[in-house]
C-alpha cells in the first residue's frame, strides 16, 4: 500500500519546548519525502509554511500531527477541517490516552505512515445547541454543571421518548472516547473506543442515580438553575435556568490515523492491562 | 393489525398461588378466543393442555406467557423454543424488571395481544462453552467466581486480540438486559436494554479494575483457580483452574412481546424516573 | 426529670407558609407553658418577641426550634449561640435527614420536651481558616472546588505528618453528620452520626483516589488553582491558588435535642432500613 | 531507650525460599545480640530453636517476626500469644500493605529494634460467635457470604438497637486495618489504621445499600440462607440459615512493632501518596 499523504499540518501544545522539538523532527522527516508541511501558529518550524488557526479550516490537508497531551489532541480536532485524519504524538503531556506513540518513536512512525502502513479509526463525536446556538463538537464529553454552588438543581433528561428527573449538581454526556476522561474520574465504566454509544454520568446525584449507557440518540437536558457547559474540558458556555440543551451526534466522526490495532488500549493506558501484584 | 397468536403456553413461578390464579385467568381469556393453550407442568389449569418442560421445546407455539418474577422469565427463556416470543407478567415476584404488566392488567393485555396491538423487542443473549461443553444461554448474565474463598485468583480476560490480567474474585459478563441485575448490584451502569453490547464487571478486583462496556465479541476468561459459573443466577457449573471459558453471542435473541414503548423502562423500574425529594 | 427550657427561639425556612404555620403552633404551645419565646426575623409570630439574626448570638436561650428542611437546620446552627441546643422539625423541606420530627407531631414533641423527656446529641463540627481569615463552622461539610472549569488542579492534602498529591476537581471534608450529604452523593459511605471522625471525599479524582476516613485532626488542603470553598452548601468563599486551607475541629459541638434514640436513623432516612423487594 | 527484646520467634510464608533466607538473616542478627530465637515449624533455621504452632501459644516471647506477605502476617496474629507484638517483613509476597520493611532493610531494622528505636502500634480486632461457638479473631475482616449461588438472601444487620434488612450476597465487616483489603476491592473507603471503628460493606446489595462506618459495637448478622464465614480471607466456617452471627471486639488488640510513623502509610501502599500524571 502506498500512502496518499501529500499535505500535512502540525499542531503542538502551547509553550512546550518538548513538543516544538518533536514538531521540528516531524517536519524534517515529512519534508525529506516531499510532503507539503504546515505549522499551525504560533508554532513555527523550519521547512513548514505557517498557517493561522482560522485559515486551517480552509486548507487542503491529508493528515494533521497533534503533538502534546490529550488536551492538544482534543483542541486540534475542533480546529482542523472536520474530515481530516489526525495522528497523535504524546510529548510533554500527562497520560496521553488518545496518543498513538511517544516522541521517541517519531522516526519509525513517520516512515510507517509514508509507507502506507496505517489504518483509520473513526470516533463518534457529539454536539450541543442551546436556543439554536450551535456549540463546538466534542470528542470526549459535554459537561453540564450548576453555576451557583449553593443550590442543587433538579435536572431533567429526556431521551427516547422518556424523561428522568433527579436532583444532581450536573451531568456529563461522554462518547466512548471520553469514557476514560471525566466520566471515569466520577466512577464510570470504560466504553470500548470503537463503539457507537454514549454514557450519561450524573454528577453528585442526591439519590445516586446510576450511570446510563445509551445508543447515540438525541438527548435534551434541562436544569432548574443556570448552568455551565464545558466542551471537552476546554471551552465553556453558560445557559439560563430551564433552557433545553439539545445534544446529538456530530455529523463527522473524528478520524485517528493509527499504526497498531490494540483491543484494549484504553485499559492499558489506565494501567490495567497487566496485573501488578 | 390482526394477531397471529394461535398457540400459547403458560409457565408460572413454582408454588405461587398468585401466579396460578393469574395463569387461570390468562388461560380462560385465551380459550374464549379459540387460542390453543398449554400449561407447562407442574402447572395445571382448566382449559389448558399440560405439557412437560422436556416436550415444550418441540411444541409449536406463537407465544409464551411467563407469570411470576424475573426469575420465572429468565427460566422460561431457557425452556421454550428459542425463537418463540414471551410475554412477562409480574405476579408474586419482587421487582419484575423484565415484566410488561402486573397481574391486575391481564384482561386489557390479553385483549391488546389478541387485537394485534403489540410489538417485538429483541434482546442479545450470550452463551459459554468450556472444553467444548456448551452451557445454556443467558439472557441476563454469566457469573464466574472462585470456588475457594481463601484464594484470590488471577483472572485473564482475552478480547479483541488483547489480554487483561488482574486479581479478582470473579467477573460478571452481562447483556444490556442483565445490566440491572448482578452487575448493577456491584456498582455498574445501566445499559439501555435495546443496545447490542456487553458489560464486564470485575468482582472484588484487588486493583479496582473498572467495568468495561464492549461490542458483542467473543471473550475468553481464564482463572488460576477452580471457578463456579452461574447462568442467569439460576444454573451452576464448575470449571477447573486455567481452563478457558469461551463466551459468545447466542445465535437466537430473546424476543419479548411488548405493548408499550418505554425509553427508560429500566430506570423507572429501579425507581429513578421521577425525582423523589 | 423536669425540663429547664425557659427561653426558646424559633427559626424557620424563608418564604414557607408551612413552616410559619408550624412556628405559630410551637409558639402557642410554649407560651401556654410560660416559656419565653423569640421569633428570629423575618419570622413574626403571635406571642413571640421578634429578634434579629445579629442579636440572636447575644440572646440567652435554652433551646432553638429550627423549622424547615435540612438547609434551615444547617443555617440555624451558624446563627444561634454556639452552645445552645436545637430541635429540628421537618416542614416544607425535602428529606429532613437532620430533623427529629415532622410538623404533624409538634404537639406531642413540645409536651415531651417540656416534660423533660429528651436527651442531647452532640455532633462534631469543623472550621477552616485561610491566611488567618476564619470561616464559619460547618456541621455537614467544607467543599473545596476549582474555579476554572477548564483546568484540573493538583490538590495536596496534608494530615498526620504526611502528604497526598493527586489531580482532582476538588475535595469534600465531611463530618459524620455530613456523610449523608455531598459526600454520599459522590459515592461515599455513611458514617454513624455519633462518631468523632472525618471523611475526605475527592471530587472527580483523575486516578480515582479512594475516600479516606480519618480521626478529627488538623488537615491542610492546597490547590494549584484558585478554589471555591462552600460551607454546608450555603456560604461560599474564594481562595487563591497555592494558599493553604487549614481545616480543624470547631471547639463547640452542635447539640441536637432529641426524643428518640435511633441507632441507624441515617440509613432509615435514606430509605435503607427495611428491604423493599 | 534500651530494647527489652530477649526472646523472639520467626514465622515465615510457607514454601518461600526468599522468606527462609530472610529468616536466616534475622536469626543470625538476633543471635549475635544474645536474643533467644525460635523458628515456628515447618521453618528451621540455624541458631533458632524449632517450636510447633501449637506450642507457640505457651511460649514466652517479646516479639515475633512475620516474614512473607500480608497473608503471613494475618496468619501469624492468629497463631502467636495474643498480647505479643509482631514485626512484619515483606518478602516474596504481593503488596505487603501490613509490612514495615522489605527484606533489603533487615539489617538496619534489627539494629534499630535492638537499640530500642521503635514504638508499638495497636490495632482493633474483631471476633464472631455462632451458637456459642467462638471463631478465631480477625485483624482484617469477617466475610459472610451465601453458600448457594442461585439465591439472594435477605440479610439482617442489627446494631445499636436498630435493624437493617436488605437483599445482598453477603457482607464484609472490616477493621480499619482491613479497610484496604476486601472492603476496598468492593469499592470501600480507606479507614485510617489508627482509628477504632468498623466498616460494614454489603456485597452485591440489590438496592445498593451504602457502606456504613460505625463505632466498635456489637453487631448481629443473620441471613435467610446458609452462609460461609471467612476470617481474614484464610479460615472458613459455615453457618445455617437464620442463625445469628455475633460480631464484637476481640479483647486483645493486635500490636505491631514499628520503626517509622507514617500518617498515610495505607494510601502510600495503595499507590496514592504521590500524583502520577
Amino acid at each position: 500500500m502506498v500512502s496518499n499523504i501529500r499535505r500535512a499540518a502540525i499542531i503542538t501544545k502551547m509553550d512546550s519546548s518538548e513538543a516544538s522539538a518533536a514538531a521540528s523532527k516531524v517536519a524534517r522527516l515529512l519534508g525529506e519525502s516531499k510532503v507539503k508541511v504546515y505549522s499551525v501558529l504560533p508554532l513555527e518550524v523550519t521547512g513548514a509554511a505557517p498557517v493561522s488557526q482560522e485559515k486551517l479550516k480552509d486548507t487542503e490537508l491529508d493528515l494533521v500531527f497533534a503533538i502534546g497531551g490529550d488536551g492538544t489532541t482534543l483542541r486540534a480536532f475542533r480546529t482542523i477541517p472536520s474530515k481530516v485524519p489526525l495522528f497523535s504524538i504524546n510529548s510533554g503531556g500527562h497520560r496521553g490516552i488518545l496518543s498513538e506513540i511517544g516522541a521517541d518513536s517519531i522516526e519509525q512512525a513517520v516512515h510507517a505512515i509514508l509507507g502506507g502502513k496505517y489504518f483509520y479509526d473513526s470516533r463518534t463525536r457529539i454536539q450541543a445547541t442551546i436556543n439554536g446556538k450551535v456549540l463546538p463538537p466534542a470528542l470526549n464529553d459535554i459537561l453540564i454543571t450548576r453555576v451557583s454552588l449553593t443550590r442543587t438543581p433538579l435536572v431533567s433528561i429526556k431521551l427516547m421518548g422518556d424523561e428522568i428527573k433527579q436532583r444532581m449538581d450536573g451531568i456529563v454526556v461522554s462518547t466512548p472516547t471520553g469514557s476514560t476522561g471525566h466520566s471515569f474520574s466520577i466512577g464510570g465504566p470504560v466504553l470500548h473506543e470503537g463503539m457507537s454509544c454514549l454514557i450519561l454520568s450524573p454528577i453528585a446525584s442526591v439519590n445516586r442515580m446510576p450511570q446510563l449507557v445509551i445508543p447515540v440518540e438525541d438527548i435534551v437536558v434541562q436544569s432548574t438553575y443556570e448552568s455551565h457547559i464545558i466542551i471537552d474540558g476546554q471551552e465553556t458556555f453558560r445557559v439560563d435556568a430551564d433552557k433545553p440543551i439539545k445534544i446529538f451526534r456530530f455529523p463527522d466522526d473524528a478520524t485517528f490515523l493509527r499504526l497498531q490495532k490494540k483491543g484494549m488500549r484504553q485499559l492499558a493506558k489506565l494501567g490495567f492491562s497487566k496485573f501488578e501484584f
